[in-house]
């Protein structure tokens, strides 16, 4: 640590230009799941309209990721299109358009990448039209919409990230495409593939032939499950001969006993996934092999926090010649465990510490893993299909007994 | 929830005077643990100067235990003493005082408990002076300088926490007591008693009579096992007659394996306690189980997140009249999850759901339950001195190989 | 190894003899589990009949416990008293007395202690009419006809065994003792004291009291929870003065998560604890924790199989000059391992490997501590009364109903 | 179980006019696993002098599977050639041939086999021979030496069964072959193909050409992965249209964690397996599971106890016809505990509440899973050559430093 300064990055250059130079983007982590558990996103719609109700807290866990070594400020509108902000009684449409947040989102994200000399990017994810069978041009209107402000808002590139469909998504990359700003694209599946039945390596070839500049996996799976997913696509890519960049941000929570649909799958998602956490030895460990792979656009989803960016940076501080200006507030692999007060603590300031512990769950009436909801649904299925009003109370209780029987 | 507003406290009333009337006061959370996370605190010193370098970060969390359910601001003076900010190579001491720490910590309570009309309070713990056996003189010095700023900054109570000994605990309290201002005293012992041996029950005894006006727990163990030693308190202290009102503000970590010494022993601390998070649901039930104890202090400690705290205002929200305003942002019991578009998510939005979950850990080589270290180091012990100078290789390698032979 | 022979015991020398010298006496295992899963035992009634209808199965196991280190030959009589052989529809009483039984189980006996030069000893245990209610003169009664066939039978000492009331034990003790043969006096119980809340030391006084030459603890907890209950007993008759041997036979689980009642209310009990099966290792571990406490009556009750006999006989063998017959079939702590094909098994022919490791359960989808039922009945509760019908379908479902509530 | 009569098999029919006429023909279980604890083998040689040595052990374990349901009796052969007996310092080779042991191991099976109506078999096995890299002529020399004692002992059918590489058991048929007898022969390998890399589906066909007229699994894995491997088995003998039978003989052991080289690999192996033994129940599933699959000779290996092979044969009674002997001493599903003396196990007596059961491991500070040693050597490498010297010393330190290593 001693030959790295703890900075923010030093210039300002393009997205593009640092991944065809080779070097190593870090993304931001995941806003809604941190501002769920802050008190500002409601668990459920998952809407963003936090951006204009308080932007305070936006900017400030902004700040927190930037300051722990993202170079990416995402603005905040995920699931920010009319359709979503109005599906099944949430109230938040009535307040606020979707174009309204997006341009709130894009102030704040502005605003810190400035202070931090980083990127600031917009983002469209899948959309409650498209898994209601709509057609092609329904769901393209929207994300016509959201463009439109990013672009506006004069973004650094796009993002098309979460989508279980690569059709879905080859829809959004074919609409932004016409902004002429760089694409980066990340559907949020695993190793078998989209929603569709799609392999994970043709999925990652249809991205890069609809004009996506990067392309990979984000949320639903840990990290260790997107890398492999990854690996897949980059295999995939290589075998066709595609130039094009890899991405991976993943969840922050262990995910070994997902199936095809991940996480959302877990009985224990969204409300019970703290034994799930991963560790910031766990982000190290990610960073490096993602890095390792050749992936350079490193960051997180849900659950990923700022100390686990903060690992992240900090595993790659060689490789990127600095370190976060929040490492002064760590100190690599434990370091800073020196000073604490019992000699026992002191005596875990090392890497060899972190890297074998293998941390107890304090849950002995608790499994390692769990079965996840198989209910078998997709796009265009009855169950699966969206709308306006609230789910009335007979609608719970016939899915109540549903669950109940599995 | 149809009956109950979401609103911060209506109105101002003494911190006594709640107590008296039999109204719950809630807590803040862990700031040194969640401040940590975001980057601007440094395991190991665990020292407060972020008062001072961010007042903007301690400012948002402090909105977010408010918004989220907590009655006091707590200001954040944690190892706010000279001793502290200057131990085994801390450099905070040389940028800053404590007294400026704790001037600057009162200055965002107080501004914060303003905007919620809630109660706010300093706060002093364990000295390394005592620790290196020092004599009650030393170490009443030090109580002092922080009474002093705390007494300028005209807090509505003072809390003594985060004591391993009952003896400094008192003589702590010997010190505040001349202000004149309500005092509130938790020890961080559970059930097995202080760490020279003095049974739980007496060391409430004697912060009674010592002149605290409540008394109880904070950190070092789980929230069961916190409520396990505060009813040994309640029952030493009807046992004695003596009326005393009862505070706990336990970890937000399931510690079921701890010894005597708590948390600290356990091999995850501080890096790897990840799994060991507790659910909100898990804050919901030690609400309840508080409350109906008699407790009317409840709180959180290292590893309490706002969400812990508002599962605890909604918990209680019957008992209080109204819903933190958070609670816009979440649903009881999840109910949000009604707007989920998954329809087996939708199913989960119910209490006997999350009641009866059982979370898995995700990590099928781990197992659930740790051996702590047991150095048996206490008060005075050789280990234990505490000295400014930074810790040596040398003694890090007297360490670790003492470490690696247990 | 090489300095100890394995051979049988040399001499014949009486049970007390052993005892007062200091010897260890070894004792047998769980003859019903054993014989249960050999298709010989039905659990349920768990009643003897085996020894007149397939005494060769008996004769075996006896001879394979005696292979592997046993000194006692304990004749498999556990539960035949009449009032147990005709207990809620069992048929065995139709066919055989008590008295046949009984009988035929020390014929099996003698004639392999005579093969190994070992003891024999014949044994009751709690009846059904105690847990009914009935008083001490017809509970008395049964023990008189046991007692008959074990005077008429030459039996070396008697063992009054797997009792959860010291009352009843003292009784059995009180009838025994007439026969003027020695008696060792085994509790089912643990810490926590007896059924009716006599406590573990209290207990002990009362067994030595009423003639005991040696007395203990017997199954329901596993060997270290035994092992704190016969340290509470030692404690208990030290500080009385009082001079008794002790013995110790717990069962082959581990059972850390058993209330009072033990094993039995396991959720796992009888027919899935399998994961709680104590390795090889776990019976050395106990026998030297028991021999250091001073017992010297060292043996096993249910899920002790022979090789865990072994493994206590070859943890002891230094201290009795031999190792068991059936070890030149093992090799102390797995040396028979260095003739593996495998080198990776050759590796683990010694005993830091077997002393660490932690064995897994290969089951991520089953915790590791279960919560036991807590009915709350004891002798004399309505549903504890016994009867000699069928318990009826009705009956059942009334208890499938009260369980399903729990 | 009103309606089936408890006995042994009624009529003596061809191994081969069963399985054509689509009967259950119902293996026994492990007795190298099971005379190992009873002190009768040695683990490590794991070679079966216990024939001679010790014939009523034997056949008391024979008799014992035969009760429980078996319908086969294997004579107890495994590992019984003269380059196994004689390997790495085994003394069995001194004072016994191969050729006795097998004789003498022919004449129990028969024995037992009269008495329960059922079918006598002889075995073969993988060699050192083979492991050390001697060709074809070498290793085929053994199994005749073999082949010409089954022969002479005038087998129903001969078993080629614990074979690493499908390449020496195509060897082996070819051997046997000419005795004119049936040949039933399975692989310990897994789904992921041989240890030389050929694949599940391939190996089944390697076989069946060889001249097997039942081929599948045995031993090495859980039931549940053999069932796997099996299917990979049949789906490839499918697709050729190669008609042959099928079989399944798995381990009594969980073991999700392996890798391509079975339980040998798992650190718990062999003396640590016990939290890993299967329960009753889930001997039941896999009797169902193999059944529905077509398997039609069903039993068991290393870890399978008669109580196992009794659950096996209670699962298909009704399809059999009949209950096996041993259950008049068990009941379906535990309907023996209606008989129990607590009410709380009474109201276990039912097939819903055993199928639920997730049975704890009572071993909270141990993992659910290990990481298996990988040593990556197979037939051929220099690690893996057998030789007729002991280990010597100077040879075990370079494994355990080597073992320690990984």
């Amino acid at each position: 640590m001693a030959d790295l300064q703890t900075r923010y990055r030093a210039e300002k250059k393009s997205f593009l230009d640092r991944l065809n130079s080779g070097e190593v983007v870090i993304g931001d982590g995941g806003y809604v799941f941190a501002l769920e558990k802050r008190g500002y996103v409601k668990a459920g719609p998952w809407t963003p309209e936090a951006c204009i109700e308080h932007p305070e807290a936006v900017r400030q866990l902004a700040r927190e990721f930037g300051r722990n070594g993202a170079d990416v400020m995402q603005a905040f509108t995920f699931y920010a299109s009319d359709d979503k902000l109005a599906n099944r009684g949430n109230k938040a449409q009535e307040n606020y358009t979707g174009a309204s947040i997006n341009a709130a989102g894009c102030k704040i994200a502005r605003e810190v990448a400035e202070e931090i000399n980083g990127l600031m990017a917009g983002g469209v994810s899948q959309t409650p039209t498209y898994l209601s069978g709509a057609g092609k041009e329904k769901v393209q209107e929207i994300f016509e919409k959201q463009a439109k402000v990013f672009k506006e808002n004069n973004v650094d590139f796009l993002i098309v990230e979460y989508f279980e469909h690569v059709e879905e998504a080859c829809w959004a990359i074919e609409v932004l495409k016409k902004t002429g700003i760089p694409i980066a694209a990340s559907l949020c599946i695993g190793p078998d593939g989209d929603l569709h039945g799609v392999s994970t390596g043709e999925c990652a070839i249809r991205l890069a032939n609809a004009g996506a500049d990067v392309v990979g996996i984000n949320c639903h799976f840990d990290p260790q499950i997107c890398l492999d997913a990854v690996q897949l696509m980059k295999d995939a890519l290589d075998e066709k001969g595609i130039k094009c960049h890899l991405m991976v941000q993943p969840l922050g929570f262990v995910t070994p006993d997902c199936n095809r649909q991940g996480f959302i799958d877990l009985p224990e998602f969204p409300f019970g996934l703290e034994p799930r956490i991963i560790t910031r030895w766990e982000a190290h460990a990610f960073a490096r092999r993602a890095y390792e792979m050749g992936v350079r656009y490193i960051g997180g989803c849900c659950g990923i926090e700022p100390y686990h960016t903060r690992a992240m940076a900090e595993e790659l501080s060689k490789e990127r010649g600095f370190l976060p200006v929040a490492s002064e507030k760590h100190g690599l692999w434990g370091a800073g465990l020196k000073m604490h007060t019992k000699p026992w603590v002191r005596a875990r300031a090392r890497p060899e510490y972190w890297k074998n512990l293998k941390p107890a769950s304090g849950r002995p009436y608790c499994s390692s893993l769990s079965k996840p909801d198989a209910w078998g649904v997709t796009a265009g299925t009855e169950e699966l299909k969206q709308k306006k009003d609230e789910t009335t109370q007979k609608e719970l209780e016939a899915l109540y007994s549903k669950a109940d029987k599995n």
